[in-house]
């Protein structure tokens, strides 16, 4: 079971997919929490090349490149192990991300995005959260939070916003595997309605 | 002008690029004289992470989209530009070494190679010099020359002699673009033959 959580910055899906870890252990599950850009010691190499230095160090066209790079690794090196030795795999981030961030808003990359996704990862979540709260809570949290990756931070308002419409997009498109849960709720809440979707997608299996 | 240089390792392709930049410069033009994987500092920065640590480092794949998104940085960065002010450009290795090596010998990557290609690089050479030599030749000459990459060493006869025959292929596809040149006689007498070819390309744009 391959689980992913999506969403603009400061949505809340790395407090998300943290908890659900803890509840699926908790629930007898042997689960691997990892994240993109990064998840395996070469992506990891590969994500501080596109996230260091100035937001014009590589074009839309490189970055989806190295993105994509880095996700091929992560998927050898960490998910598919992971994945065929039975456990549940929670990941931080997706292919969602780069279709909305490289595919909409940093030049019109859709097609390329789908066609490196078709030639060299394949592999889709069984099952996405799509974390969704307005631009403007984003915004806030993100700015209240120490350790922000420069190259991404400066995105304004009407960025996120067309961010966030091109989330929803992309759950209007796939209904069976993107879940859209109201992230502007307090953690604890978030985390039930996502603890309560995923074991139920979990059983039929177990 | 876009030329490039294309062979098996240690066939002669930096000593002739040189030698056609030195040539053509004291013929007045005005040339770049770069190279591949790198040629700009971000796929610099990409070449080092693709070619520096242990053989399996990274898989057939991973590497084809490391060095198409370095292929991508050096094409806007140095190659489009240079050419765009009227320059000729003199590229040690291209998209053919990419065919060969990643496409051929290190898995069938081939279809890979050619999406990545058309998706995100598109320009092909106006010429490219195909410097042909036997795999014994080649690898003789690497194992006397010092500084080879560490990586791409181990490469035995019967992969060279595979590899030549890629290139070679490659050639027959591309009669027009590519000219396969015989590097197993002397650097001056090489560099005669590509200075004469290269020469009558240019001449009917000057
Ligand atoms: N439901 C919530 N209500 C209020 N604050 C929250 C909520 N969820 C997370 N936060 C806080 O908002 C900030 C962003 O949360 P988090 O890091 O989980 O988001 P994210 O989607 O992973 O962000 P990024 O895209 O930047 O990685 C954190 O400081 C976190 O503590
Ligand atoms: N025509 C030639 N005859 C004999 N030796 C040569 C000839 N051309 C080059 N060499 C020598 O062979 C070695 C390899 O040449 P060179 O570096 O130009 O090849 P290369 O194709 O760029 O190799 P690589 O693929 O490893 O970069 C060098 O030591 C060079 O001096
Ligand atoms: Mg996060
Ligand atoms: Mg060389």
């Amino acid at each position: 079971m391959f689980i992913t959580f999506e969403g603009i910055d400061g949505s809340g899906k790395s407090t998300q997919a943290q908890r659900l870890a803890d509840h699926l252990r908790a629930a007898g599950h042997d689960v691997v929490l990892t994240r993109e850009p990064g998840g395996s010691p070469g992506a990891e190499e590969i994500r501080a090349l596109v996230l260091e230095g100035p937001t014009d160090r590589w074009s839309a066209e490189t970055e989806l490149l190295l993105f994509t790079a880095a996700r091929r690794d992560h998927l050898e090196r960490t998910i598919a192990p992971a994945l065929a030795a039975g456990k549940v795999v929670i990941c931080d981030r997706f292919v969602d991300s780069t279709r909305v961030y490289q595919g909409l808003t940093r030049g019109d990359l859709r097609g390329a995005v789908e066609t490196l996704h078709a030639a060299l990862i394949r592999r889709e979540a069984d099952l996405t959260f799509l974390i969704d709260i307005p631009a403007e809570t984003g915004l806030a949290r993100a700015r209240a939070r120490a350790g922000a990756e420069a190259r991404f931070e400066s995105f304004g308002r009407a960025m996120q916003a067309e961010m966030r419409a091109g989330f929803l997009d992309l759950a209007r498109q796939a209904p069976d595997r993107i879940r859209v849960i109201d992230g502007d709720a307090p953690p604890a809440e978030v985390a039930e309605r996502v603890a309560a979707l995923a074991q139920a997608a979990l059983e039929p299996r177990a």
